[in-house]
């Protein structure tokens, strides 16, 4: 509901910072960047410093250069912060990139490259050999790759990354079979909110009774890539993809925030497959932002939704605050080993939300 | 668009009666009763002579009966007849059934022993022993099954039924694959349209701005079974499924009219697949309706449409009067040998115009 | 945001009980008994103790007999009580009603008779002429004709209702106005959302692509009678009508919660109306449930939100939880003073929450 | 339905031009651009034979330069055609133009300059004191000021327009009240569709789930003036507005195509109105389209539809091909005289179709 200045962050006994880190967000008037100012709003480790966008808004305060869209109000302070124009310097050592891919790529390396700690939600440096692309739950242990990568920019700085929207739901949800079983292929239909192309991103005339089977930017290949580095290892300061495959076929439908999947996927192991018991997997799955009972960490990362029908993108979307995935009808596959709903918030556990859930595990090991 | 109240039913040479056939139709008040209603108007080859609809409903004329929901007017004719209560003796000979599959079972049996030739949209007799599953494209030739259940009713009564609205889509754009390669197993996706369920089965509250990944009825199961039978071929009087395995899984997203669906297919002879001649292949798709001229008949069963992102429903849906389905987005699969996107008009070839091409195709055959 | 167990009612100084009263939730299943069950969720002076149902569900857990819609999760309480039947005696004093208006009258009714304070949000009782219609900012002294309903049942027992859900928003929209000039006649037409006909009440069939010009039930008459009894004066025991006349033409829309509407008035006192000074006394506006601080109560009744375009039902709705209406364009009117736009969440200020802010009222002056 | 390639134009008696008449259409790859192309294809008096657009598509195909959105396939003919660049010379005298008002006031001037026919859907010229604003079933005898325009221009050339989307429908609503009673004064609330701000207007994230009280470019300021020019009086080359005055609000809604608006207005002579007289009146009501038999001329401008709940956008809008008028609802007002509900299809009637019957009515009146 909103009007809720403040997010109710969950207490923490985490290794708090002794005093709000000062943090920049660029690309802080878009989709992306809104809720970026959104969630940093009353954060218990992190305080909004400096806001950065084109050149075109720079030097208006906020509360003009952003239109606002989100349903609870435009937090007063971040109202008052004049706009910078990216590439100009900033105070922040902690920034948080919203930026359009088109930008991203140089902005980013550059910030990095002048000693700051980039974390990034946009996809062009998801790839790369030494930066990583992180869901806390699932690879914490892939931050160890940062020194490699600050070595080869001889700065402290580096940049982090967490994955494509449709992504995070996908890996969140097939991660405890991986563990109990491996997976070996999986297909992957998506139907996507319009809130992941951003404000402009989808017309109504194209949407309104209607689903557009295609996404662009290299949607479908994103998908079939990124969940194999995020659950693969980190062997020797290199990564090493999980040895599955995946075919993604991806779908625009006119839901406002919540990308929904249908999942069918066979099983390296698949003598032993207990469907009870995978269910209990799901809802029993815990990670390191649990242990360290990090601010942004949903008490649950999966919550397993019963029901035939479940999860539902206007029902389950919001669960912990849009932070948790949840998943549903898990049921045997007539052709692989089993078939399964998931539903992630694209804009906050699968953008904003999972960025700073990135900051927040890079602050609780030191690395900030 | 509306107010038609002729549909443009092509000029046909085919063997057209000499007068137009009094036809009956079951379940005429409900959503696919409305549309068949709404097609034989002005049909050259049937006339509406008898609706039929619940004891509630008996004795009012049909436009009081019917609280008339498509976008043509109710046609004059139609509006003026008395509504007959199901069970109750009929002129007509040949008779539609949109019935829901609570009453459609026992109601379309006691016509057919009655001597009728029910062409029916229920479920109930789809996947029997001696009932042709007719997509007249296809499996024209199933109709040599007739005999056999005309000898069991001993009647020259009997049913032939139309598919599940998603199967049709299905079967129809996996039909010219299956011919040149075979098809060894597919996962399909279907995101479907609120007036597949009715005009009182989807509440609003339920489906705006959400996707329900559910449909009741055993829809899956039904996606799962029928193309087989469809596919597969008659033998001494006897259905032999093709081997096909199918894993279906199905959603209701906010769209008025026509399913849309993800395909992935793996094939049994895929040394030589070539996409651009599977594209040409769906596009120059003919079957028995075109051979054959039927009034029904689209010019081309299948459109293969060209642009990354179609079909869509809204866009696509309408192609020859609702009776093509729209294939697109054919390229290579990673996981199997190739994927597609394909869409069908439900309430229209997947409904009470499929029913209408199977009562041509009887005509044309000598049947009726 | 979901999942948040505990609406976060603000600190109050208003004269609390001693402990949590007790209180029962007739029709408790349907869509304004599931908000009634949500909002009384932690609420610092109630306490949910029944719930109360048709026959159908009686004996049942709550959990089992509601097929629970809200996108918070069924707090826990609720969901392990068992449904009572209606009619059945009640050990709470205290009786939300969120009854359909086809059994509410005599059911209520009942329950006075018996005792019990009946907070109604059903449309039966609402222009009985010892009935106060209540919005507690602006009529809280109505209360004072309790006393005497309270003599004609020979009963402690008593009834209040809460006006329908579009008044809500048109009456406390013009209150300032009425106040600052008085209101000659107005002209409303409302565009309302689904939710505001119950979960099963407005077919998607109908209502995807397309605006529906009517609601049953009487919808215009209770927008042009209520008012003028709520913002009339208790005299002497009797009610006695603000003078001014309204016409409203209703309409259904495709939003999901929230009732926009776009009123043009006339004043009675026109010579030195000031915009600006309009502007202001909407957005200062005050009334007792703030004086008192009740648990309940927005912190501001009236929010003038500022902006061309504004209020939108998806953007303001769910200011101070829902409990506030928006007020926005105000401009002189060519034919008429003025006119402006106005917003009200209908399932919370329009019907729930103003039935508890009700009751907070009540207790507040002793009545419960 | 789509695939018509040609739309169903009525036979028609009027004075047909003795071969098609060569026309071009100023941007041509707009919205309104579309719907022209799409309704000249196969009109009986006219043939498209240029396309003209901005700069940027001058060279190519109309089908590659245009992103074709309506439901209809491409007519074949338009498609080949190349595109020419705003202020090119053209051979077509007779000019149709769908161009955005931010360049259209200078393009056409310079082609009625130029000796052309400019037959525009622009809103720039409409309140010129020379130019006609026409709806032929009105006031059909405004193109009398024709010869006046030519004078200044010192040129045959010369431009009509078509009003605003919502005028449309709202002229014709009342016409006939104008012609029984004359109109003092109306309140009239739109709800208008996407459609109407072109492809790209309305983003979906703006109005999925929601209701905007705002259209821009002098929406309100358009209906409360443009309605008095058309019902007004030509007297000696001398437009006298009607005397009415309007007061309009207006909202932008989740449909794709018909603007729905409530309507209440006081008449000025109200002491014999007859309410089942008013619906005969609207019901019958002719204008020199009917009279002339004009090829893009519905059989009846304006539909009285019965029952309580219509009319409704998609349910109506398509009546005679988009060409008529629906009114509905007509009751007394409380406060004023009567009431009533009237929707227009705002692309078609509103929009390419209006401007499409001026140019008939021209040629019938030997003008072009």
């Amino acid at each position: 509901m909103s009007d809720t200045l403040t997010l109710p962050y969950a207490a923490t006994d985490a290794r708090a910072p002794t005093k709000r880190i000062p943090v920049a967000v660029l690309g802080a008037t878009g989709s992306v960047g809104q809720r970026f100012v959104q969630l940093l709003n009353g954060h218990p480790w992190f305080k909004l410093h400096e806001v950065v966008a084109s050149e075109r808004s720079a030097g208006k305060p906020y509360s003009e250069a952003a239109d606002w869209r989100l349903d609870t109000m435009l937090p007063n302070d971040a109202a008052a912060l004049p706009v910078k124009s990216l590439g100009a310097e900033l105070q922040s050592h902690v920034i948080f990139s919203g930026l359009d891919s088109s930008v991203a790529g140089e902005a980013e390396d550059d910030y990095a490259n002048r000693g700051c700690a980039v974390i990034s939600n946009a996809r062009n440096h998801r790839m790369d050999a030494d930066v990583p692309l992180l869901i806390p739950e699932l690879n914490a242990d892939h931050v160890g790759v940062i020194e490699r990568q600050q070595k080869r920019r001889g700065s402290r700085g580096y940049i982090v990354t967490n994955p494509n929207c449709s992504v995070v739901g996908l890996a969140m949800a097939i991660a405890p079979l991986e563990r109990l079983y491996g997976i070996e292929q999986l297909h992957v239909t998506t139907m996507q909110a319009i809130s992941g192309a951003g404000y402009q991103g989808v017309a109504s005339y194209a949407i309104l009774d209607n689903v557009i089977p295609y996404i662009g930017g290299g949607e479908e290949e994103k998908i079939e890539a990124e969940p194999r580095k995020i659950l693969g290892r980190l062997e020797n300061d290199r990564f090493v993809d999980a040895p599955f495959r995946i075919c993604a076929q991806v779908n625009r439908v006119p839901t406002i925030d919540g990308h929904l999947m249908t999942i069918s996927l066979g099983l390296r192991n698949r003598n032993f497959v207990n469907v009870e018991q995978v269910r209990e997997a799901i809802d029993n799955f815990r990670g390191e932002p649990q242990n360290l009972r990090l601010p942004s960490a949903p008490r649950k990362p999966l919550h397993y939704v019963a029901g035939d029908d479940r999860p539902q993108p206007r029902l389950d979307r919001d669960r912990e605050h849009g932070m948790s995935v949840s998943v549903g009808r898990l049921r045997p596959c007539p052709l692989l080993d089993l078939r399964m709903v998931a539903l992630v918030h694209n804009t906050i556990r699968g953008a904003a939300g999972a960025a700073i859930l990135n900051a927040e595990l890079l602050e609780a090991k030191g690395l900030l």
